[in-house]
């Protein structure tokens, strides 16, 4: 794990990490640990209201001009009132809790700004009693606002084969 | 269009925007617009590259340790020799030049660190003599190496039917 001109959390890499939260590879990190470390926590809140299913906590997390491109379509979310359907849509289709497994979480943020992208397993029992498990990449930002960070952009999805048109459900990491 | 704490650049909007960055109903605007303005400078280079399915002059865009989530599979591409590889791929099946056409464009910078998302039309001939068009949704990360901005991160998808796991290759916005 490299970090260039920014902090970057890597989970698998925590322990390479020193003290000033510089790799020994890192020119000029002006990244901010502290700062990355918040949106560490915004994301443990996130997958804590994603598992309850609480689409009220899940929606506190974001920003009222949200743009999000979800798995499914349409092509883009605009707005937290369109981003709040679509959670509750997702939701309405399990008839268990979720579970959250996140991997290859990359994580960076200074004062103002900040990001994450990694690969998540999204899995629970849905409304017919089939269980459903699928690996999603996922890429959020985020701005602080009012002291508090919050995601003004979630991009999630799945692979797709171009040539027979298929989306690739069953990849694993 | 509203910015927070973060300059935030929208086609669409530009006239919208004052000379100091800052749109009447943005709090606290910490961005740099110097910063978005290169930022842009990059897509255009982009943009050009690919157009001309220039595999080297893409690959100059983007810092070694790259990690890509593409709209083919696999679920990431980690590295520079990676994501090449899948450029190459992409490259290979058109016997045209490429057309990108870009929407709804949102950039945002400081000092360290940029981003951009928006919605991609990729045109051209493929090999076999058909026409081919997709619009993809598109998430960069950007960071600063050596006084230049390298995107460290790509995120491209369309959307899927979940229920008929079917990839949504004919949405427009």
């Amino acid at each position: 794990m490299k970090a260039f001109g920014f902090f970057i959390l890597n989970v698998a890499a925590m322990a390479s990490i020193a003290a000033n939260g510089q790799t020994e590879s890192s020119p000029a990190v002006q990244g901010d640990p502290a700062a990355a470390q918040e949106i560490r926590g915004w994301i443990d809140h996130w997958r804590k209201a994603v598992s309850a299913k609480d689409v009220d906590r899940v929606m506190e997390l974001y920003t009222e001009d949200v743009v999000a491109y979800d798995v499914v379509p349409p092509l883009q979310y605009v707005g937290k009132a369109a981003y709040r359907a679509d959670w509750q849509q997702f939701f309405y289709q399990y008839d268990s809790d979720l579970h959250v497994e996140t991997r290859e979480l990359h994580v960076g943020a200074n004062g103002e700004f900040g990001y994450a992208t990694g690969l998540q397993m999204i899995s629970g029992t849905l409304k017919h009693g089939q269980k459903s498990g699928v690996w999603v990449r996922f890429t959020s930002l985020y701005r602080k606002v009012d002291g508090k960070w919050l995601d003004f952009h979630d991009h999630v999805s799945v692979p797709v084969e171009i040539q027979t048109g298929k989306a690739m459900l069953d990849l694993k990491p």
